[in-house]
């Protein structure tokens, strides 16, 4: 019944979730601040159109969060989908095959930016539900709490749960904004990284100099900040702030074991990325390295002449931005003071040193024995066939620990990604098997949470 | 009467230079390629209203070059006068009091993009010939070769001088485009640094990934490319590439103690740039570091995310242009291929490198004993009432040495900016003193190379 009713819709959803993708949501970039919004006044009609009993927009200090819910009955369990609708800046904005908001189906794929992270998923719920409320099988009460700042930071939505508590109670939280391990091995994310995110800026002389006629005799900030990067990993690629991983939980040995009896093929990850050699911290696997252990990139870097041919300047100021991803029970706040303090006690006295934290969040470890776990290791194995696995992931979801902290609410992380749909990249993209199974898989997730919860009460 | 012609057309002469500063004749950016030709054109009509026998632009596979020349008797010495029309790019615009194509004048500083570097130091040669036309008091025949690909490494200037012998036939090379200690102590620049100049390309992964997913696991080519940049200085701020200072002539202490002399003040020089501390080659002083010591200066990097806000990329792609400015008796040949060499033994595995040389030219050293050097002597004793002093700067004019080898002529260098005139930088000026008194110091020099010249033969 539901797949029928999937197959007789196929066009009509995907010519909705393409209009949505049209809409350059980009929060990060204040000149789409009316994208933003109108990406968000479109979520909130198709969930009026899918059977929402009510759906608003709750303005913020910055981007509104959109809200709806549908409630069957208040004695039913209720489940809180999160997700966000806004996306990452597209550039390089040349290297995308199609333009990025201009969504096309190449392969069986939709790709826009979007796609996948995490319009492509969010959109599987607003579906689920039309499905299930138009089919008269909707199980549980569903509220939905979707924001516009998930790529910033989410910065204001700490506030808004606090102030919303009540009308976001619930029994649970489901989320679609991670990856499977691939289509033939289904899995569940149950841990997630945190963050910590800054910019960095190194000033040597107050305006840009002629490198032949200072440069050797005044710090060049480029220089510096090169020497200061390359000071944050030691020779065994390990992080070197002080404290950093003072509050690392390490697995025992049966957990690292089982963490890496997930499939993974290091040839064919090699491949894929065009790399002869992977590159990480001494002594742990590639599943533990984007897994169980915290890391330091830097996200961007620039200072002077960037344009055609040669200039011969010697800047006076370079920058970065740095960030940290961390695991339980790493704290981002003490994370980024621990990185400022180094940071600044690493430059030379001839130059000056800002460091702008931008961004952070939490680590968090999800229950794999919660009934919500349970259903939705269920619905995987109902639609996919097979048993899903539980992983680490690297990404991280900062909303997931205030979750926890403040609603007391578990999260359940059914992504449907792939990790090659290069999500944050030029030519992200979402596979339509993916897109249409993740809705089944939703729509079962539902029967069997009800069940399960009805049983165990 | 040099000083009454010069009083009586001021205004005229700064208008004029004013209508060429105008033209934005950026010879490393291929968009503003018919203001380069434009500036080269404006120059040639100049030429010739201010007395040249024939004025013409000869062609090369990049910009053309202006030639004139005013014969006034085959057996009077001939002064071949270099310089060039071509600007550096003017950004980062958003520096910039005044637009770099709108000049202006300030304080008696002329401000624009070229006005010091180097058309206005041309221009006083233009004027010159113009007052010694006019009043009758030209001895010396007089050729002026203006190239327009000066910033950009005088790529077809060999070539041209090449083909070009018989027409270059002069006896001295007589060239602008130095600076003077200060208005109160004239200099005459008796070394200039050599120059190689390359950018540099990291590729890690195959394309941008997120730096949740994969960050830790698959090498970042900005943490990467910073790494190699740090390791290519010692603790010492000394260079590290095998064979680099291999044949760096080692002043003899005397030398040196010659070369401290000038005067320098460290606490100004520190206030004027606004550092704290001075920064480079230990156990060299600052005038040392910047005259006689090779450096590496990175000019430019970029990579990943630069935009607004924070977006958590792993690049697939950094880059660097990195210079290193020669001494004699380095072969900027060689010392591209050493760095070449070793900038690629650096990187690890994970990452593949290119290096693409941009430019190059020798270091040189030119002669205090010559008559010219003696006459430019004598014209600034005389105009500015005290003997110049010998210096070295930092900066590169390959074309000097291409002279010496191809015409067998020795350069004076004969430049009147300073140090603080902020060419390759936001607000580059050139103060009115320093032009209209370089004017008079260059018909002076005229008179004097003629007069020792004539008593030497």
């Amino acid at each position: 019944m539901v797949n029928n009713y999937i197959l007789q819709n196929r066009q009509r959803f995907l010519d909705e979730l393409t209009n949505w993708l049209r809409i350059p949501s980009i929060s990060a970039d204040s000149r789409f601040k009316n994208d933003v919004r109108n990406a968000a006044s479109y979520l909130k009609e198709q969930l009026i159109a899918a059977g929402a009993d009510h759906a608003e927009l709750i303005e913020t200090p910055g981007h509104p969060v959109v809200y709806a819910e549908k409630i069957v009955n208040p004695a039913l369990p209720t489940v809180l989908v999160y997700g966000h609708y806004d996306v990452q800046p597209p550039d390089p904005l040349n290297l995308w095959i199609s333009p990025p908001f201009e969504p096309v189906i190449r392969d069986e794929k939709i790709y826009a930016r979007g796609a996948c992270d995490d319009k492509g998923q969010v959109y599987m719920h607003v579906k689920a539900l039309e499905i299930m409320n138009r089919l008269n099988v909707l199980p549980c009460n569903v509220k939905f709490m979707v924001e516009g700042e998930e790529e910033v930071g989410s910065e204001h939505l700490g506030q808004f749960v606090k102030t919303n508590r009540d009308k976001l109670k619930a029994d649970v939280i489901l989320i679609s904004d991670t990856a499977l391990i691939s289509l033939e091995h289904p899995s569940i994310t149950v841990g997630l990284r945190g963050l910590s995110y800054v910019e960095v800026e190194v000033t040597g002389p107050n305006r840009d100099l002629h490198s032949g006629v200072y440069g050797g005799a005044v710090a060049n900030p480029i220089n510096v900040l090169a020497r200061m990067i390359a000071a944050l990993h030691d020779e065994q690629g390990r992080v070197t702030i002080p404290g950093f991983y003072d509050r690392v939980i390490e697995l025992t040995a049966g957990e690292r074991e089982a963490l890496n009896r997930a499939p993974f093929n290091l040839e064919n990850y090699k491949n894929e990325l065009g790399i002869d050699e992977v590159h990480g911290e001494s002594g742990y696997t590639t599943l533990e390295r984007t897994g169980i252990r915290p890391t330091l990139d830097v996200n961007g870097i620039w200072g002077g002449y960037t344009g055609e041919g040669a200039k011969t300047v010697l800047p006076s100021k370079a920058y970065a931005k740095i960030s940290m991803r961390l695991v339980p029970e790493q704290d981002h706040r003490t994370i980024t003071e621990q990185f400022t303090r180094y940071f600044i006690s690493l430059a030379p006295k001839s130059v000056k040193v800002k460091v702008t934290p931008l961004h952070g969040g939490e680590p968090v470890v999800t229950p794999t024995h919660s009934p919500a776990f349970h259903a939705a290791s269920a619905a995987f194995e109902e639609v996919w066939g097979k048993q899903p696995i539980p992983t680490r992931d690297g990404g991280s979801i900062p909303i997931v620990a205030l979750f926890k902290k403040e609603l007391g609410l578990d999260s359940v992380l059914m992504g449907f990604g792939l990790d090659s749909d290069a999500i944050h990249s030029p030519n992200e993209h979402f596979g339509l098997t993916n897109f249409f199974r993740g809705i089944e898989t939703i729509v079962a997730f539902y029967r069997h949470y009800a069940r399960i919860k009805q049983s165990s009460n």
